[in-house]
């Protein structure tokens, strides 16, 4: 029953990373709480870097920063 | 003031089904809550295959199989 | 495979009529969109009128208001 | 520690709106409850018209006839 | 038509505070994107901190440490 | 940077479970996608069972009926 979302900055993720992710954090659900893993669903968010901001700035431009 | 948020995987609806999906989702407030349709928001979130998982699996490759 | 989130302000909706509205959102992605209703999750999140805010003002004091 | 979440329809905003938008959530959390930038989180999602509805259909039916 | 969602820890924010933001993040909605602040609602998800995690640890840990 | 949430019926976890979920989540981002922990934080949703529904019932009457 359990729903997993997982809200990260688009492009740090590829498709064998998110199955990864997926597998593991239905186990975790799984193995400490006993859920079925039929009924486990797992949603993966890919947020951009403009539409994420922390202190007050977009991750494009705090990453832009420094990189540069 | 209801806010309904669904989310469906990418694929799974065309325009003219999300629209049926808002305008019955918000007659089910309103006949059962009797809430005002003009503060009723219905969102509709389509989800990459890639991105929800289900028994530790992605969408992708159970449908896949399932087709396989 | 749908997850649909109903986001209500507390007090509005009684147990039952929290069942009607799980029932009929229910029907609603299964008539609509044909899925499986046993994979449909359906969450209702009951919101404290000091925590939701419209015009800038709380529900409390917008409807303290009106009944007032 | 806050995470703020800020639903828009696709298009109301530019990158620097967008930016401003971040920028000032970051400072009333800051400023109204002292919590440290560094751990505050601003994301925006951007929504389609088709699937964002009021009243019961979408914002690209209401915002066309608005502008018919 | 935006929705801010306000996620902070339980115990943070007096309702006096909740007031205060709520009222300013409508203002910035206005203000930056022109929004009708009859439509702008602001939910704020009070988290317990049992419920909150950080570096792996919940937030009780965290803080405990840190005032012990 | 990555947020997790974590949606459960109410009752299923204790508070050393949600610990452990915490841990393992966590764990899962800094190994898989190489994320800093500083910034990964995992939120705990635990729903009521009147509130969670599945099959067009509350998991209240399907879990009570499966009990019985």
């Amino acid at each position: 029953m359990p729903i997993v979302r997982v809200e990260i900055a688009r492009g740090v993720a590829s498709v064998e990373q998110k199955k990864a992710v997926i597998r593991r954090m239905t186990e975790v659900l799984v193995e400490e709480l006993g859920r079925d893993p039929d009924y486990v669903f797992v949603l993966i968010d890919e947020v951009d870097t403009d539409n994420w901001g922390r202190k007050g700035r977009s991750l494009t431009d705090l990453w832009g920063e420094r990189e540069g």
